[in-house]
């Protein structure tokens, strides 16, 4: 293992984050807020701390697949550790287990809470808690490979155990130009949606909480009934902005690139609006008795389908009380998940495309056993290898799912409410039905379903095998054996 | 395909249903009960169909995999719709889609019930509705496969269709003697559990038919309490005789051929008892302060992991009462389901096994990339295309399951209902939890989930892809385009 290569990539991803802090730092001047300066003093030492640790580059900058999975999952641990600091030392979210919660929720994009009323938090730290869904939803390694040049294969290898999706979103040949592009895009429609919702009269903190929200298909709500009091429009904007995200951003890329023909065959951008469109019809249907218009009916299905699909979390109404068709098709479409290659989470609209192509297959080989045939999308061939992958992704997560309802079931709650706030913290939702519905929060579990939540939404995020390869003590054998060596040579 | 053979197999079904009514028939004249008279019309109106469409064997018996499938899945409904009839004439179950669902929730050993109160039926069609569990269990084309020769590899293409299972129960070289060995260890345990419940002090009557439920891992009860009011040592007899109908028949085969060494080496048995005693031991502690003694506690433990895993579907105590975490566990247990080349549903141990090895394989393959691992069960090395089957049973159970909730959900249940009706009937159980609990019934559905329902359960019970394959309209094209092309020629 390459350890150099690992402390430097750790000190680059803390120098990031005290970095980042400067924009609560300047909300919070700007309000006259006292926790400034425990924001400020955090920031300087990060990046003080980071800049020491990664001056210098390592001379070897080769890492392989395993390097790249454990350098990975412990940098979304020291951003969820180091980012939640500011939360106990402003004494906003005063226990550990709480503030790494909140803020592993908020890296990953979850968009969990265990805070009870968000509008007591200084406006500091609501840009903060905020600005980590926006850092998260790209990635911060991602970012890193955007301004730092690596070896060969390394920066692949990075990039490929933080990108969300079964294959890897290659843009363009270099991985440094796909990772610039990937920002580009990200920044100019996070930029778009900051200034729409402010021009439609948002006020500008509140225009750009909910703009990071939205990109990194996050879910923090600035307000204790998330976005329920904010005007209709304003409900129609970000439902539009959240599919905007979901989409995979091959999609933007091929736009702006003027090859809108090719953009518009990519089955997956495809499949998703035509499963929210399907989705959104019925549940429309299912719940227009129980609001005035047909307007308000189809705005609050919209919504909510883009809100669990996406896998953000934002609500603007308490869909655990909607019929059981409704919520049954919310917490499918909670697991089908966003496009590869876009900011959301879930299992992704891709692997379910693969998944029925090799049904279609195999159907056919029962019928026409002697012909071969092979598994295409968008029409590239989709080989075994990649079918073989995407089934390992389901059997792991299986295991991770069960396991944590394991866990979390010693409690006693309702199955329901064990079986969503699996799925809401796996798939990197955020809210789920019963006592962890759109109207409640995750205050009332103890720490060690906590530190469940945690796992589930890091790995998650992470799309499992970074994490499970962190954890697998084979992966340290090097470190431990090297020593051995030298005494014995 | 071979519309011939197809006929001539159906036929010997048909004939073979029709002298299995001789058993209620006798029992209802026992009883002296006026429904015998409708048996025997049915069973002589059967057995003449049967025999004299099956009467002249085809020249050309071979059939292959599509024709197989087809074969299998026609069976089982010629089953379901021709052994629902007695009911429906005795009035005893009126409705056709009652019947229809009692009868194939009979023969696919589901067990679970629309009736409200079966106490209320005649001996001659408890025993009628107790046979179809143990008829079920083995298999029908298992039974046809031991008495009637066939060609070379269409027996194996039956075989597979019908027996639960990824790797195929070819216990010994030729499938004939592998059949008649199923089916003489399947008889000899039947026999033995009649005869120990018999001498423990249970009514002849209620052993043959408790005997048939458990064999066939199905769970039809024959009173309304299911096994509740039987004394607590026929609970131990019977959840012993349930795990052992669990476990692999190559178990057993093994033993009685003198190979202990090798039967208790097959590790798929292993981690099946293993799993037993692990979520046995859990629920026992969860569940202790509600039962008197440690005695009736493990007994209630044993009786309902046993009945879950194996997906008998018996009951002792309303468990749907019992803590979250108990609750979980069974349902757990009851996708894990009982071994390959058992009686039981569900999903199949072994299944798991070879899924845990691949992802084990898989972790193995980032720390050491360099390295081409295989995947091992019991010491034969699991190929690509095993565990690619797997991963597609996996994903067409998800399909089947997914899109079976889709329509129950409708209804408006609770999704603690919903879930686990499509669960209980897909994995062959038989009793869920809330409104399908141990001591409530699927009465009050609508005919059109009882539909859903009899779709899952034959599914479930043909282990998905026979009843696939019979759904595809691609898989008859020959029939339809064979006149055109006589019409052109």
């Amino acid at each position: 293992m390459n350890i150099k290569m690992l402390v430097y990539i750790l000190g680059k991803v803390l120098l990031i984050e005290g970095v980042l802090m400067v924009l609560p730092i300047v909300c919070g001047l700007i309000y006259g807020e006292s926790q400034v300066v425990i924001y400020a003093a955090l920031a300087a030492l990060y990046v003080a701390i980071g800049f020491l640790v990664s001056f210098k580059k390592p001379k070897n900058m080769t890492i392989f697949i395993k390097d790249g999975c454990v350098a990975t999952a412990l940098s979304w641990i020291v951003l969820s550790v180091c980012g939640c600091i500011p939360f106990m030392l402003t004494k906003e979210i005063p226990s550990f287990t709480d503030a790494v919660f909140e803020t592993a929720s908020g890296f990953t994009t979850t968009g969990a809470s265990i805070l009870t009323n968000v509008e007591a938090l200084s406006h500091t730290s609501l840009m903060w808690r905020s600005l980590t869904h926006w850092i998260g939803g790209m990635g911060v390694l991602v970012f890193l490979l955007a301004v730092v040049p690596m070896a060969g294969g390394s920066n692949m290898n990075l990039m490929r155990a933080e990108s969300p999706g079964p294959t890897v979103g290659k843009i363009v040949p270099r991985v440094r130009s796909t990772a610039k592009m990937l920002y580009y895009i990200y920044i100019a429609l996070t930029v778009l949606e900051v200034l729409v919702l402010f021009f439609c009269g948002m006020p500008l903190f509140d225009s750009i909480c909910s703009a990071f929200g939205t990109a990194g298909t996050g879910g923090f709500g600035i307000r204790n009934d998330s976005f329920a009091s904010y005007a209709p429009h304003i409900h129609w904007i970000v439902a539009v902005f959240m599919i905007m995200f979901g989409a995979n951003f091959n999609f933007y890329y091929l736009l702006t690139t003027r090859q809108p023909g090719k953009a518009f065959k990519m089955s997956e951008v495809k499949v998703y609006l035509g499963i929210i469109a399907f989705v959104t019809a019925i549940i429309c249907f299912s719940v227009y008795g129980m609001y005035g218009s047909f307007e308000e009916s189809l705005r609050q299905s919209l919504f909510q389908v883009a809100t669990a699909i996406t896998t953000t979390g934002f609500a603007t109404t308490d869909f655990d009380l909607w019929p059981s068709i409704a919520k049954f098709l919310l917490v499918t479409v909670m697991f089908i998940g966003a496009c590869a290659g876009s900011t959301g989470g879930g299992i992704k609209v891709s692997r379910f495309q693969i998944m029925f192509k090799t049904i279609k297959r195999e159907i056919e080989s029962y019928i026409h056993p002697k012909t071969v045939r092979k598994v295409h999308l968008d029409g590239k061939t989709i080989d075994g290898d990649v079918v073989h992958s995407v089934a390992l992704y389901f059997f792991i997560y299986l295991l991770i799912f069960v396991g944590s309802m394991f866990i979390v079931a010693f409690e006693g709650h309702d199955l329901v409410t064990i079986f969503t706030s699996v799925t809401a913290t796996l798939n990197n939702i955020g809210p789920g039905l019963s006592m962890v519905g759109p109207t409640q929060n995750y205050s009332f579990f103890s720490n060690i379903s906590k530190w469940v939540f945690i796992f589930d939404m890091i790995a998650g995020r992470l799309e499992l095998m970074p994490i499970i390869v962190f954890l697998t003590p084979a992966a340290y054998k090097g470190i431990i054996k090297k020593p051995k060596k030298v005494q014995n040579g």
